[in-house]
């Protein structure tokens, strides 16, 4: 049984009232979210591009690689190219999927289809108004670092980076 | 400003209207949550310990690595401590912080403490009455092919896993 307290942007914020395999009835708080795509792109030479952008709920700016909700209908990978293209600027001759990571199932059913982008071209980029995004770029090494210094933070972004090596040697993309 | 829409177990559910640095005005949907701490147990042999866990929002049994929401005015450490024992029957000699992850800054501030636990013995597990889990011991090796496999898909779970080789070998801890 399910009830919804709140429609909005992010998905529906509800009570669901289930009975556990152990046979314990319970009422869970439940983010219903229509799911996501995000992109890590790296280019020929082993760097990737990142973008540092405003998050509210994040404390501020923060390191992330271009993502963003599904459209109605929109496939994963089109949605992670259409975002790679708005977000940074690139348009990716080749999408790889990496995961499909479940970001935080104690109260989510969000799911962000990850991929790694390669054989890069420069598009115009084409941020929403209320995405505020400064794009870099960085070797991947020094993002990895990044992590273990406490740089980078996001859950989707630190995913990515960290299989990122591995998955751009068996897919015989250059990583410096 | 902040309206709280609903106040319950993982946190409070709301809206926050805020001005972006691009001076936009925008209405954000908020779940603020009091922060959580999860371990990965890393054996001598080289083995880890995952919990195999119900998830009503993820869907159904997923694995994972114990973790649980901080207490009111507990440490993260003591968090990652405490879950550990109760939820997979493990204490911890030594535990190694890996990094504070943001699991989905685009609607809540929930930040998971990940540790890598070493040192281990065997305790007494004592799971909440509306926790359904299997404890199980895999090698390290095998739970990363699971990532790659899909089979594990849970954000820190994933995160401490892919972290664990290194963070290992930094602290002389052994990994088969």
């Amino acid at each position: 049984m399910r009830q919804v307290l709140h429609r909005g942007r992010v998905g529906e914020f509800g009570l669901e009232t289930v009975t556990l395999p152990n046979g314990l009835e319970v009422t869970l708080e439940i983010l219903r979210h229509p799911g996501a795509a995000a992109v890590l792109p790296l280019h020929d030479d082993g760097t990737v591009t990142l973008i540092h952008q405003y998050r509210h709920a994040g404390g501020g700016m923060i390191y992330e690689i271009p993502a963003g909700k599904l459209d109605p209908g929109e496939s994963p990978e089109v949605c992670a190219g259409r975002e790679l293209e708005e977000e940074a600027g690139l348009h990716a001759g080749k999408l790889l999927p990496l995961i499909a990571l479940k970001t935080t199932p104690a109260f989510t059913d969000e799911v962000i289809h990850i991929y790694l982008a390669t054989h890069l071209e420069a598009v115009e980029a084409a941020p929403e108004a209320d995405e505020v995004i400064q794009v870099l770029r960085i070797p991947l090494s020094e993002a990895l670092a990044w992590i273990r210094s406490g740089r980078i933070t996001d859950g989707k972004t630190v995913v990515a980076l960290l299989m990122a090596p591995q998955a751009a040697a068996e897919a015989g993309a250059t990583v410096a």
